[in-house]
């Protein structure tokens, strides 16, 4: 590998974001839990999600709306007022929510600030994105930040432009198979999927990836010894 | 003057925008006109918008979100679900609207891309900048499109060292005094005013700026005569 940049994905790849979004969920659920079944509602939700993507796009505002608007479908505009204003608060409560920054990250960013251009590559709310960056304390071992509306090859290729650099000079470490690894494989460059405990719905894919510039690793620490 | 970069504003700047928040904040009023004079709906409004402005950002999910916290608060928890629906599809609404070219855009355009890097640097959600950009058919003038959370100092400082050019060689043109041009202008930079008919209240400002860097123009087709 002549690698010149190394991106991180930043969500659940740097610090934790699924579990928050998951208790908001769970909570979620239980708003409906007289009247409907778990699967029911997270499946609804998800659907909700998915159908408002392209206009909504990744991050937390979308979400509240998503499950604002499920919430007046699956009960056919039977619940109350509160319930809304519960949702909103929830979604405040989301945008407000800690930085944890994943156990590891440090010494690997410290490893390689060095050797290689780091950048950090995430989607989601421009806004939110920027805040959890500054909570993280992380901002200086990064050349450059991404904050990307969607992770397909043509963002890749963009992103590759703006470096300078060409794709096989480029590393995306990330947890989704689908946003991290595949689109960069696909456009010449390399990945390293350090997967989390947890990963939303819609960016699980069942694959096996062949590819000579694919490693898996378990931990983010153990992308030192695959360098 | 010695720019190498000319940046414009995209809302109101290159493309109409503040004309469709309008007629959904009018269309919102009208959901409670037997209740609340329209002047209270909409001090009510921009009061949930403001105070919502650090966590959501600018841009429509975050006023859709706004929207729905006035109808709640404003109703006492009164009005039926139908409203809260209502919201969430003039929000959807907005989003799909049609971008329309501001008079006299391409002419600037194409007059000023063989002299100076373009750039375009707007605020709001990124997908629904990224959206509207690739509606205009615009994007081929810009060397550089810059999505930012904010438009204060320190934005246009990061935004001019991410350039590698001094302050002095800058020109913002858009229609916000407030955002385009007193923050370039107190980071040593030039900027040129163009107004649009109608601003949002948040980005009124009382003010006459008195500065050897500052223009005013009255129609964007100006910005050639001034240069």
């Amino acid at each position: 590998m002549q690698l010149k940049v190394i991106a991180f994905d930043a969500d659940d790849t740097l610090w934790v974001n699924e579990p928050y979004f998951r208790e908001t969920e769970n909570r979620f659920f239980e708003l409906f839990q007289d009247y409907l079944p778990q699967h029911t509602v997270a499946r609804e939700l998800l659907k909700t999600e998915i159908d408002n993507l392209t206009l909504y796009g990744y991050g937390i505002k979308g979400f509240i709306l998503s499950m604002i608007e499920t919430a007046l479908r699956i009960s056919e505009k039977t619940i109350p007022l509160e319930v809304i204003e519960r949702i909103l608060q929830e979604g405040k409560d989301l945008l407000q929510k800690p930085v944890e920054i994943i156990d590891g990250v440090e010494d690997v960013l410290n490893a390689l600030k060095g050797n290689y251009r780091l950048v950090m590559a995430t989607k989601g709310d421009l806004l939110d994105q920027e805040r959890k960056l500054k909570k993280s304390k992380l901002e200086h071992y990064f050349h450059h930040i991404e904050i990307m509306s969607d992770k397909r090859e043509d963002d890749y290729r963009k992103l590759i432009k703006h470096l300078d650099i060409k794709p096989e000079e480029f590393l995306m470490i990330g947890n989704s198979l689908k946003s991290d690894a595949l689109p960069v494989l696909n456009i010449g460059g390399h990945a390293i999927h350090v997967p989390y405990h947890i990963t939303w719905a819609h960016e699980t894919i069942e694959t096996t990836i062949e590819n000579k510039n694919f490693r898996q690793a378990e931990k983010i620490r153990d992308v030192l010894k695959l360098l």
